[in-house]
């Protein structure tokens, strides 16, 4: 926690990140919904993706690049099959409102699947899956953005899809498993801060315009442009670029829209899937054999240099206790920053606690 | 195509197989199915999941460890929802029926599901992928075997887990994008196969019992046992590790048969699911995506070294066709195996073609 601004109370960034939302014409409930994700997501330690966006929302949103009123609309509803277009509405109420429906749609048809066609920006989408693991259910979200290409396919050396995050929140019998990964090696969140900053990553995980492996993120943003490697690099990135293709065609592919319309913009084509452990073999034995594992990951004697085996989602749990009771910690630069928008719209920032 | 034996026409090998498995005890659909997949995974260029497990099949059936007639147990069903019992029965014949069964129930209710507990082993993954995306639908299968570990989890040194293999089959307006993957940086079947010819990985993808990095297959036969790294390695393994959780919970925690039961044995808990693009945005939508992403994939520059830029299941469906035009090449050392077993039940063994 080196390194960070001073901590604020997380209902005191709420109410300030809702304010910044509601006076730049965001509806009551989409603004409370995104503040909540936003300061989770600060709170679990992801500080790319919590407030960190909320200066590009609420200015994508005065340009008129998300709609800030109204509902998605269905393209399609089958019982365990659903079709929304998102209509550039605010991504993170939109992912949050398809994770309630879907588990909905679970507990009578034992699993349910939403594609989102046409979401704004998601966010963090670790910060989904706790609503769902605590009424004992799987979840898994998956993200890309059809208007953005940062990641080559394995052999290839032109960007042409995102890093692809999948997502998915385990139920155990004692803390859920909370996995966020992508199938690029690093995010378009971290390849630009490292890039503004003038740093490099610590290992080679980017090809040049040309195709040779670097550390600098500075070439993501050169003119021709580098890309981030899928997972597994030179030497296994077909295991990156095959899970890509997957949650490409999950995402745009089952939502009807995608790279092929070659459109200029910012925004997600998602898919959200709720399964219930109830609906198969049953949550006392899901979570019977998950809590196994858990115990037995946490358990492994750890390798030299390591001081224990961690759970995914483990450190992001613990921090986010830690935040609820002392306060959560800001990546410098982003209440400056917040706090520039806000003098604009006449409102008063947070105090540190 | 070098270093192997004469080609064999791929129907005599199918014969050949079969009538190994009747002389073993299999009942005839079952003999037939498993023969046609093993023999569709070495035309596919997977040696090591083809007829290679034929042997280990048919003496694992003999001592009693492979349930050879009847069919699986339904324990749960549910509309997009379904949990088989395999009763330890051949586990391609019983994925096979997983995968016409998740397409059936994926017509009506646009997703389906089934998790399989205590089915005999599944051989190759990719051969069950075609005959799904034949019919427009997008199938995902998950495996694992939980009485075999040779995986730890991220930072750990004691293997707790399998490889975790997943495989997608994917639609596109031309061939399908085959993707079969896994949780690992390597295989158990090709770890033993290394190993056994004194050779080493061409980059290190192990750790030994103490932790340490090495290229050497043999530690996981040793005593105490090292283990494979998960997708990512060193630098960052939590993505293979947090795949390998999100299977073993899919596969031993939905099909409620796992790790914690601590059973001796071999055999799979999997997880079969099969989603219809009708269902959602429509075939023709899903098709323009995904044909226009394989495109643009093919078309992508490679970078140096690299010939073209290819899609996941190309070269296997490059093979398949060849395979059918000019016979099936067979790894070294599989047709003296199965005819040493085929002379001691009586069956001639096929001639090259």
């Amino acid at each position: 926690m080196t390194d960070r601004t001073p901590r604020f109370s997380a209902s005191a960034l709420r109410d300030f990140a809702t304010s910044l939302m509601l006076a730049s014409g965001f509806e009551k409930e989409k603004a409370e919904v995104t503040a909540r994700h936003l300061v989770d997501a600060d709170m679990m330690g992801h500080d790319t993706h919590g407030l960190n966006l909320l200066v590009a929302y609420v200015d994508h949103a005065a340009s008129g690049g998300m709609t800030l009123t109204g509902d998605v609309e269905v393209v399609a509803d089958r019982p365990a099959a659903i079709t929304w277009d998102g209509r550039n509405l605010p991504g993170v109420w939109v992912t949050d409102k398809a994770v309630d429906t879907a588990i909905a749609r679970a507990r009578i048809y034992g699993q349910a699947s939403i594609a989102i066609r046409r979401s704004h920006h998601i966010a963090c989408l670790q910060t989904y899956l706790p609503k769902a693991t605590e009424q004992g259910m799987m979840v898994t979200i998956l993200s890309s953005d059809p208007h953005v290409a940062t990641v080559a396919p394995f052999g290839g050396r032109r960007p042409l899809y995102t890093p692809d995050p999948l997502a998915c929140g385990i139920p155990t019998d004692g803390d859920p498993i909370l996995v966020d990964i992508s199938a690029s090696i690093t995010t378009n969140g971290m390849s630009g801060r490292l890039a503004a900053e003038g740093k490099r990553l610590h290992f080679p995980a980017y090809l040049d315009a040309e195709g040779n492996l670097t550390d600098d993120p500075a070439v993501i943003e050169a003119d021709p442009p580098g890309s981030i490697l899928p997972v597994g690099g030179l030497e296994y990135g077909h295991k990156g670029y095959g899970l890509a293709l997957m949650i490409e065609a999950a995402t745009q592919g089952l939502s009807g829209f995608g790279r092929s319309a070659q459109a200029k913009g910012w925004g997600a084509s998602v898919f959200v899937q709720v399964t219930d452990p109830a609906a198969f073999g049953g949550l006392d034995a899901f979570a019977r054999e998950t809590g196994w594992l858990a115990r037995a990951c946490r358990e492994n004697p750890p390798r030299p240099g390591v001081d224990a085996v961690r759970l995914p989602g483990e450190r992001a749990l613990m921090r986010m206790r830690e935040a609820r009771e002392h306060g959560v910690p800001l990546f410098p630069g982003i209440m400056d920053r917040l706090t520039n928008k806000a003098r604009s719209l006449d409102i008063a920032p947070p105090e540190p606690c």
